[in-house]
């Protein structure tokens, strides 16, 4: 804060940036969101937000728009603006600078190393005064995926599930359509549309054939499907292989064996499709490594959509960073029916993943609970 | 309503009146709770409530306590006074009539089939004008176990459990200590202390030894026990058969056979105990039939505190009014945890039992889920 005080109308300012930024949400990756609003005498006199990696910056774009008038205005952002040449699009702090803009309130700081303060810096050996942050905690919600992944590398990986009230994700049959109501469902899509990529497994697949696409949420793209298929088990004619967009097999190195020849047949046919494969050593993948790999090719964000094994395994190996859970209010009892997280470990209560910064809503007759695990 | 305006300050005389009723929750038992309110000239002149089935109503030591000045004051009772005389106190419509209060506020009709309208007839009758019904709601929500009960003589049930945020009660080898935090803990001695009986199981006394009393709420009654037991395996040293209050033992009743012997020997000491056994045909007990007993016995509400078999047959067998869940933001995993309900039965997602009305408290870490179900 550096002494300075901050008004409402300066929350007002950031918090319209901010709004102006999820706009664009999950189409930016591996970019943050950012929004930017310009000021003169009390007024917004123009706006704008970052749409696509590859395309101009926020504040860019509201600096072009404001043209002559910039001189002498603020700037709010929400994100530090960058300060370094290896992307597309040139260095905002130049086009700050440029604009006569002679202050600027920054939400949050840039957590990618490559700028992290040193945006401000520049601005301010310009003579520009500089207010960070503010409004910060909204701004880091805002792109927690980002910081995650731009600071590791490693994907942020949001777990969510539909249960009942007593814990259940389906019937010991399988049956699981539908626990929760379609206000939930709509929900679940939208965060399909914020997300790079959904990660899911031969069971789910199997038992349902489900395309995995945003459907119910206009106007937003599908991510990639990501689906663990150890023994390529899924049928060549479901879904997910033949409905856009692109789907990624994790499948495990075929040792010599019964099955061998058949599997190499149906790997061929699969990439023949265009379905991309990745191989794991061993009896099951280690979902720690699959997340960074899936991070070294530019995913940023993973949501898991399966069922209980996966969300087992997805703890156990410590890759899960926030869980959304949707909670039915129906109970269907059974020792029997599929808890919503099984497998074959669990934890002693002293030693239970903690779930914190919980928050609930009430999403037509259902639950939504949010909250943030930490990742061992 | 019939057509009479309700004004803000007689809600909040009758809120009054209602907060006074549950000062004695837990007290009152067959008896509902009340709580009575007299006015005159907009100030409260005397109050009281409802103390313990046998001492005097509120609505009688309210007027008591006006003494002369009740005369032309107007009245808020959370229910309708009583008209019938088979019981241990005069009925209240005569005190009122008495008294000269000319008008009466009442929160809602007593579903008591001896008194049902008569009482606000009788008043009628009378001169005195009756307002009839305000808060309703809350004043049903506030003796919802005594509508039950007094309407069908069945007890009214609470399903009570704390769970993890993934469904389950403890773990394979049945930790279950503890799962959720101090305050609800707290809250859980408080609800012991409202209700007439805990109703548990052989399962969750063997793995705890648990005490099942109020140790955690000061000036409340400890509620009987009630322990289903088939082959009265609890060892007679364990606490609730050593602890006042009452328990009394469910068991099965007893063919010829290898243990026969044994279970007659634990049977007398148990009776040396003064410990009440209640035998039940057949394979398991009928928990319809084990109510409908309870209820005989003067029991008008029960709480359920039992593991994942015992409240999967309470469902089953219909039994349950309410639900309340406690829910730890923890979550332990493994398909071999003990779901909160479990059981052998199923409920296919269309069948599912369905919870209405539901309410949701953050109590300290943990979530406090309440809601009501339909029996079948």
């Amino acid at each position: 804060m550096e002494g300075v005080r901050i008004l409402d109308k300066d929350k007002r300012f950031m918090q319209r940036a901010l709004n102006l930024a999820e706009k664009a949400r999950g189409m930016t990756s591996p970019n943050p969101m950012v929004g930017a609003v310009i000021v003169k005498n009390g007024r917004v006199i123009s706006e704008d937000y970052h749409k696509k990696a590859g395309e101009p910056h926020a504040e860019a774009l509201a600096i072009i728009k404001a043209g002559d008038k910039a001189k002498g205005s603020i700037l709010y952002v929400t994100l530090e603006p960058c300060c370094h040449l290896d992307k597309r699009t040139p260095p905002c702090t130049k086009a700050i600078i440029n604009s006569g803009i002679k202050k600027v309130f920054i939400a949050m700081k840039d957590p990618n190393p490559k700028v992290s303060g040193k945006g401000i810096e520049e601005l301010r050996k310009h003579g520009i005064e500089v207010v960070s942050e503010i409004l910060e905690d909204k701004a880091k919600k805002l792109n927690e995926a980002y910081i995650k992944y731009i600071t590791t590398t490693i994907p942020f990986v949001v777990l969510k599930t539909a249960m009942t009230l007593d814990g259940k994700i389906a019937t010991p049959e399988g049956q699981s359509k539908w626990i929760t109501g379609e206000k939930a469902r709509k929900i679940v899509h939208r965060m399909r549309g914020s997300v790079d990529a959904i990660l899911t497994a031969v069971g789910t697949v199997k038992m349902d054939n489900p395309e995995l696409t945003v459907r119910m949420a206009q106007g937003t793209k599908s991510p990639k499907r990501i689906v663990i298929d150890p023994n390529l088990e899924i049928p060549i004619n479901y879904k997910i292989f033949n409905v856009p967009p692109e789907t990624i097999v994790i499948t495990r190195k075929q040792a010599t064996g019964n099955r061998q020849k058949a599997i190499g047949q149906k790997r061929k046919m699969l990439i023949d499709k265009g379905i991309k494969i990745i191989e794991y050593d061993g009896e099951r993948v280690d979902l720690k490594w699959l997340m960074k790999r899936l991070g070294e090719t530019g995913i940023m964000s993973v949501m898991i959509e399966g069922g209980s094994s996966l969300n087992a395994y997805a703890f156990q190996d410590g890759i899960v960073d926030k869980v959304v859970f949707f909670i039915a209010p129906k109970i269907i009892g059974g020792k029997d029916s599929i808890p919503v997280i099984g497998g074959k470990a669990f934890r002693r209560l002293e030693d239970a993943f903690r779930v914190h910064d919980m928050k609930i809503k009430r999403v037509g007759d259902d639950l939504m609970i949010e909250g943030y695990v930490k990742s061992s």
